[in-house]
């Protein structure tokens, strides 16, 4: 195996593809985001690349005893209105910092390949506070991008995200625009701490307004829902220890 | 010496072999069960290939003042009944995740030259405490493997192991299953404490009903009583510690 | 992406160039030096080279939502007095060992592209206290560069840097004498623990004296009285708290 | 620069010569040896290569303002008694494990352009305790080269050392055997906790005997000395400070 292995499974016509990315990341936002997508038109869709890396971990995952080499995997997806998409999704991130250039560029020629010339890499953005109001933070390879998101909601703020953007998200932005891509990131307001469908919903809806798909959220919101849950039991337990806890009015009485 | 070196030491005919695999990994155990086996074909067991590699640790093993590089070496086995098989083995893992994917390639290669076409990697699967019932778990390339496998006593799980299989016995089904080669992992259960003879030896005789082949146990039960005394003696001392310690039924009487 | 790519954004004709350099480093010492003079000359300054490379982290800034892949820019200068320059700032260093080597190979040959033969890298040198007078110690890559940095205030001492010089300023010199270079480090002392106007201002006072431009300080001096402040501010809760703290006098009068 | 680059500073006809390294390592116990040897022959060594490698760390070492980049030299020298050496010798190792290969085998093609066919590693093998005796402990790369090396006094140990020979002088052996070259690695004692010229001078002795040279030990004796009065100085200030704390004899004279 060289360093790289880019496995042909079916070749299909596409219309101006955008590709769509969706690795681990910050609460997972990006790979909930198109794992939805992937379920919500299952029938649709069809598994067209295999990257297959020395980059990744050396691992297998099995499955009821059947196992499958890490790597990560495109679906091409024609929906019925709005453009053509290329999904890319995986179980993990390059290992090392040559790595993500490595993988990022095999990503672009699988775009390349299929006449794609537009990028969209989905993820997170960690507040560090649970969030009411769930905004998608924006960033774009060129100028010329800025108001067609802005028109979709997406927001752009001065300093933010103040650590640029890391991974491979970051390098489709940055390699992308350097091959000629118009590349964005649309990354979701999440506290950082947990897996956040909700976070993936609004990023979601930001990239029907740009795209001009149509997806159901029933599976998704019932996973928030769960989350609220968790969430709702984890509140429960730390009032509960506060309420343990003698206050200092409550001493006051002891005396 | 390139990133790769794989010496010739002999040339030998077989019939349709099978790779076994046994590197340093859960207890020991794929280890020793493919050192066992080489142990108790001693006459009928050929060197074939010793493999270098920049990826393993840069260092020698000095025996009787006569230094050794560090290789995994592969022989051949021919049993009076059963199928030829090429077992390889060694002190040292890759050092590195790339590394991993470079010798798991070499492997295959070497096989090849050989005309197998069916692969097992043995190993163990850690429980987290210590066993009376050694059952193995089974991992395979293609659902196809699976019944022959079930025939032989080899249990398939759901969710197991739930972390994968890392390192070159989940890149001999990974990358093997990729190349057209059979392959399944045999995975024996252990505490993940300590060396474990007798999961090996459960390990081994799955491999005896798959392949046909038939070894003495005595040397590896001998080990295996050894490894007994020593748990006995360390449950002694846990057991004499907890006596030491005053309970709460003590404490009840002295004042 | 190979693992170095040297874009081209504009040629101009220099004559003689020096290449100084100035990335992140002790007090940012070089950086503040490098930026200052890019500062100051904005308008006489045309970018000439940017190297992307894999040996950088997989990162883009991100300013008012518009991405840049990390890199290292090269600014040529040309002052009305004094040499030409070839200015070489970015926001990072290599991220691994051999990545220096590579990185500082790549900046060898932009400057031998654009007919350089001498090299200056500045820097800091750490003293663990804070600092008055702002000596400037130096290094070189050969004998017969001492007397003129002499003659211009640089201070060569027995064994000082005593563990040095590491990273590219360091290669700058080591691989720099190798390929025919003149080279020389101008690192100005500094506390080690705060960015260090002053400390560059001292630098970059030798280095007009070196190549004969002449620039403005007084944004320079600026930032350095506002990094006074801020030491001030520190001194002064540092002297509260020991005040709060009752020493052993105090705490005789208290009984 | 390459990933390796080795400088030809002359070239010098020798009879048959042997390589001798002596890099850091436990006790800098091979580098003292070779460092002495080659100030002991000032007069007739010639500095034939130096290597440089991305493998080092990126760093050059300064000298009275000088800058040199980190390398390793090998210099060519020809006793009027005894069998003509190559000795080898710098500040640093591989900073890799892949590294450690990659030099080795530089170190083995400048040996083989010299018409070398043997090789002496020298080095130190830690005992843990300060040491009266000082035992040379060997290693080699065939079982033919025992006989000559325990008549010089080198004493070969069942399992020693016990975790092998890590780094260059391992893969000195071991790499060294694959190519056909004699290989041996003198270890001598020495405690571990300190630069320790007596286990060089053993080491060199040893040495003498297999090739045949004569060197004087005046200033490795000095450098023992000094290194004595601070392992005495140690040891008192150790005596000083039991004394300081009362013993229970003190304690029963107390009360």
């Amino acid at each position: 195996m060289d360093e790289l292995d880019i496995e042909t499974v079916a070749e299909v016509d596409l219309d101006d593809p955008v590709l769509v990315e969706g690795l681990p990341g910050v609460g997972h936002v990006g790979k909930l985001a198109v794992d939805h997508v992937l379920e919500e038109c299952a029938g649709d869709c069809t598994l067209v690349r295999r990257i297959y890396s020395q980059e990744f971990p050396p691992q297998v995952t099995v499955e009821d005893g059947v196992a499958d080499l890490t790597c990560t995997e495109i679906h091409a997806v024609s929906f019925p209105e709005g453009r053509d998409l290329l999904l890319l999704t995986g179980d993990h991130q390059a290992q090392t910092n040559a790595g993500h250039y490595v993988l990022t560029s095999a990503f672009l020629d699988v775009a390349e390949e299929f006449g794609a010339s537009e990028v969209y890499a989905l993820g997170g953005v960690p507040t560090g506070e649970l969030i009411d109001e769930y905004a998608v933070v924006g960033a774009v390879s060129d100028e010329s991008l800025l108001e067609s998101l802005e028109e979709a909601g997406v927001e752009f703020r001065e300093n933010e995200p103040a650590g640029g953007i890391v991974g491979v998200s970051g390098l489709l932005l940055g390699l992308g625009e350097r091959r000629g891509f118009e590349a964005a990131c649309l990354m979701g307001e999440t506290s950082g701490y947990l897996v956040d469908p909700k976070s993936a919903r609004a990023v979601l809806e930001a990239l029907e307004d740009l795209l001009g798909f149509d997806v159901d959220y029933e599976t998704l919101d019932e996973r928030a829902d769960e989350m609220e849950d968790v969430i709702g039991k984890i509140q429960e337990m730390e009032q509960q220890q506060q309420m343990d806890v003698p206050t200092d009015d409550d001493l006051r009485y002891i005396g």
